[in-house]
């Protein structure tokens, strides 16, 4: 069962900039910022709704996020679902035979988050996550 | 007051083939499907936590959809934000320097929906859109 959107990915060439538009014009609420050194990543998280909106800004042009910004230039990157049980969705996806990127969920050791990624070659492009929160 | 997504929207190559993941593998309602030839584009609707994933399908490649799927392939698409007053949140992004597509908002006859887009320019790549539901 898939309930929600738990977020919303956007790269970003400078995260300062990048909330000139979402939090200053838009006027979204900014919940953090978080520097991942382990991917490369500055994040920005806002919130509306009940979905997130995390803005990525690569820190360095030979990590993933910062390969794809070369090749793909700024702008969404992944979509984020929320399943209340990680496997059964992916056990589910592979009958229906759907590249996965992670054959096995992985676990997130900050706040125990277990996570997928879909291959795109599977989903006609979109980058899909799909998240099973601790119970 | 910007309050929820109200969707994504997806452009596809083909609507069934991607129906095949969405709704079959990944078991997400699909609310219904409509022609548009208006816009040169046949939608799927899905909703998940009160956000509708819109799959777009060109039926005609020289099309704003036909010919964005030729340049930079299927994929994510845009988002689409609910506000309470559109015209007060695009003067506050014009204040912002923000760049509309739409100097106004459009009224779309069925549903009564005003809507207009911002700028990719303006937001690093992304593809907004304004929806203010009628009150």
């Amino acid at each position: 069962m898939t309930h929600k959107i738990n977020h919303i990915a956007i790269v970003v060439p400078n995260l300062n900039e990048a909330l000139g538009f979402w939090r200053d014009a838009l006027a979204l609420d900014l919940e953090r910022t978080e520097e991942n050194p382990g991917e490369n990543v500055n994040i920005a998280f806002m919130e509306v709704g009940g979905t997130h909106i995390e803005l990525l800004e690569p820190t360095d042009s030979n990590s993933g996020i910062g390969k794809y910004m070369e090749k793909r230039g700024p702008g969404l990157h992944h979509i984020c679902l929320e399943v209340d049980d990680i496997e059964a969705t992916m056990q589910r996806l592979r009958d229906h035979h759907i590249e996965l990127i992670n054959e096995a969920p992985k676990t997130r050791s900050e706040d125990g988050v277990r996570y997928a990624f879909v291959h795109p070659r599977s989903t006609f492009g979109v980058l899909v996550e799909l998240y099973e929160l601790p119970h």
